[in-house]
């Protein structure tokens, strides 16, 4: 048995009760399963490839500042970001915290 | 009945001899069906998200030369690139070219 182990049955549900309830404020997000691990996942649209590119690179400056990254796929016309935490196979409240800094830096104040 | 219609069977079955063709030379290249269209995948590792998005960042201007764009997901360590061609829901010679375009892109001389 390795000395590491999973995450106990009450911490599990704990995270994720903390998680959902981070959720309550997003809007346009949903979960989606990627092999074993939930992704928060938001698709944006946009005007062509190079905008796409450019709302990465601006996403890419908020996961490096924050050393969480989440995966952003690009192509003509949308943008679509997925958060998760690797360790938890799903979302953490951080996660939902940097959806919400997404939406924010791409449509904030 | 709309006036424009689908490719005719002898169509497709010729476009997708001459895209299985050129294929052949294709190294690291799999075909993957997202909803309804096949496409031409593969997946680069990267050390980091901004080397991902480095990648990203000069398929794109490959992509913006020949007016033909891919999707491409970055996150840290990888950065996946699928090319197709939305007419034929499915992948053309020309994908196949702009595959090996960028192996030439990332790898070549």
């Amino acid at each position: 048995m390795s000395i590491c182990q999973p995450l106990s049955p009450d911490a599990r549900a704990l995270l994720e009760a903390e998680a959902r309830t981070e959720m309550r404020n997003l809007v346009g997000w949903h979960l989606e399963q990627v092999e074993e691990t939930w992704r928060l996942v938001k698709t944006y649209r946009t005007a062509s490839f190079l905008q796409s590119l450019a709302l990465a690179e601006r996403i890419a400056r908020l996961a490096e500042a924050e050393n969480h990254h989440p995966a952003i796929e690009i192509a003509w016309g949308r943008c679509t970001v997925s958060w998760w935490t690797t360790r938890l196979h799903g979302v953490h409240a951080n996660d939902v915290r940097m959806a919400a800094a997404t939406d924010e830096l791409l449509f904030g104040g």
